[in-house]
């Protein structure tokens, strides 16, 4: 079975590739959709974050990270995968997700969304908390890879990638 | 008795439907009360508003649609009704009209609001969902009456309604 | 209106008198109903549970404090009252209430159930923690009223009301 | 990608039945499987439950119920299945279920469960409710097929299935 | 023991003058510490809340009103006070709060969040709601001290203060 | 100052041991208070725990292990300790602690509760879960300390301490 993970990605944190690692030990491929919405400001540009992801994914071999604009639901449609993952940290996650997961299921009755929950240890981690501690120069190097550190730094120092 | 049912009905949908017509067997008489806040930006006017209401509530004798601006204890006292009712879907609604309920109570001690769950399958919905999908070019006809999916399509087209 | 305030009142607390006060202000008539459960232990009988709640609500007219067993939905049937009322005081009660709602709908479509928000000062406040408190000879005249403390010592002490 | 999905199923509800079908349509195999606690009173021993679920599912090609006692993650073990699939309802079974998902994965970190959200119109059901209507004489047959509301009758008229 | 309440208070309310006074009674000293967040859009200067905290705490000797910008825990460290108290009022507070008390303490394993439950007749109260109700000019003398009073009512009629 | 960390701690677990340890650090004396509540079925006598107890934290000169029975503002009074800590996990456990916090204030003013956020890796930890897997030959040993794993095994096996 093969399932889209998809996100916004701004950036990838561990919390991310956690549940990216986990799926592709379980499902066969798994592709991670990089939503495109031209209204919301990002940090990373989508080409940057593919780029970011596919660095720190190039050893798992059935993952593939791609771009999507539009409903989820449509893209899922183009792509012909009809399960969705989605991960879980806490009780406002819980219940935006099931709202979505519901919405999409009246839209489709075949897109089926399922839910894992994020370890223990990434609960409290989110890309937009990362951005804020990293804003105020704080230690990012447990909550993101190496990578992504640099790339957030070179941001916040006004450069590109 | 008579009940206000305040809100922002930008679009109207089914679940807000739902609540007018229950309200609407239960007590005397429904004030269907749109907030008038100019800095809240809208997707249909005021005016709009009323009118894709009043079209869904014309055979509801006992529902009137109206608007009002500042508080709504205010408004409450200005058509002399005491009592709220507001639709319950999830507990993160839950908490926010708890605050609520709470706060217009210590600022008049008559006013009494009462919660209605909204029902099993209009757990999702919300007008911004809705939006959300239309604008993806998404089939929102098992959210919204006709009238107000083809006021929507207008309104994405650029048109007026 | 007619309403129906289901509930074990046992005993009756500040909070349940809350409630029961503010629909008597809102409602025509409110019939305090208390379930006969015969698998549950309680402390107090349910003629007692009359006694103790008709003590308080001598004053208030439009109360009517009656028992009943088996569903609610019958009860409400063969009193020809459709509208119920459940106080609410935290998320735990809320999922739990709102799923009540829900069934008791799906079983009579005529049966509403309003919910309104407990007094910011009687939100901790349940039967069995009043009980509890009172077991190890805490002082609990700002929970329940003076009738109610005497009758709870009396059977901690082993006596009958 | 086979999947256990496991639970007390005292007795099986539409809720359960839901997501059993939409497992079968996602996964090659589905192991619905009992768990045999003999610490918990049920209202059906474990062959009455294989039963009423056999009945129902017979059409089901690639589902199979079986029963176990002790560690779910032993079971899963013995199986060669380490995906879990279960059903989410509400904020309550969310949190609980959280903690047991990440349990199992402490305990073993091969076992991954997948979470599934109730359709809304089951979001209220479970078997202990069905169980309490059925006890006062309330109309069960939108929460249960016909043949576990018999077996239900039977049980409550104390015969056997 | 020392420890720093941070918070935004624009401007202090009640509810926050509960918990610092709270405070003030079991630690040696309360270091109240304004964020100043330059993209953060706020109703007074951080000169305007720090005057205000001040008028009313002036008899509470072991309180001091300090502002800080930057990461919390840079602030701490550099005051030599690694705990931090928080006020919770609600579910959704909590969870944010959790958040952050977990990646603060991922960040300085010496920094500890101590959370202390907001008195009930608080529990619906923020300084938004306090100058959402003041906008529309509704009486706000039950959630703010009266020189706060004064001040939001002279910023909304676009003095100074 | 010193503070009461009030529980039952059948048997205690890592999770007890984080907030011990952490309280430690911060405050002059910490109590371990066990609660005797004979109406309660437990797996380990008083006794029995408080040795469990102090054998883990024979190292932490500041930390006493003691018991009481009755009400724990009662025990607060008597040790002259009016601060409470406890550890906070889950949605769920906040509100039950809440109202504790919230009724113990009301019925002794000076009484105080800290709350402190269980580190990530123990959210999901608890006594009864513990047990739990234990009764069914789980690997306990990420959950409790050696000693503690050996007693509940001697338990298992019908044998004492």
């Amino acid at each position: 079975m093969a399932v889209i993970y998809p996100g916004s990605f701004d950036p990838v944190t561990y919390g991310h590739l956690d549940i990216i690692k986990r799926c592709s030990k379980k499902f066969e491929k798994v592709v991670v959709a990089i939503l495109k919405n031209p209204s919301k400001k990002t940090m990373f540009t989508v080409e940057e974050r593919v780029e970011l992801l596919e660095k720190e994914l190039k050893d798992s071999n059935n993952v593939e990270v791609d771009t999507f604009s539009g409903l989820l639901i449509d893209y899922a449609y183009e792509k012909e995968i009809t399960t969705m993952v989605r991960g879980l940290r806490a009780v406002s996650d819980f219940e935006y997700e099931m709202q979505m997961a519901l919405a999409n299921r009246k839209l489709n009755n075949d897109i089926e969304t399922l839910f894992m929950v994020s370890g223990g240890e990434y609960a409290y981690l989110s890309s937009s908390i990362v951005k804020e501690i990293a804003t105020f120069n704080g230690d990012i190097s447990c909550f993101v890879p190496k990578s992504v550190k640099e790339a957030i730094e070179m941001k916040l120092k006004g450069g590109n990638e």
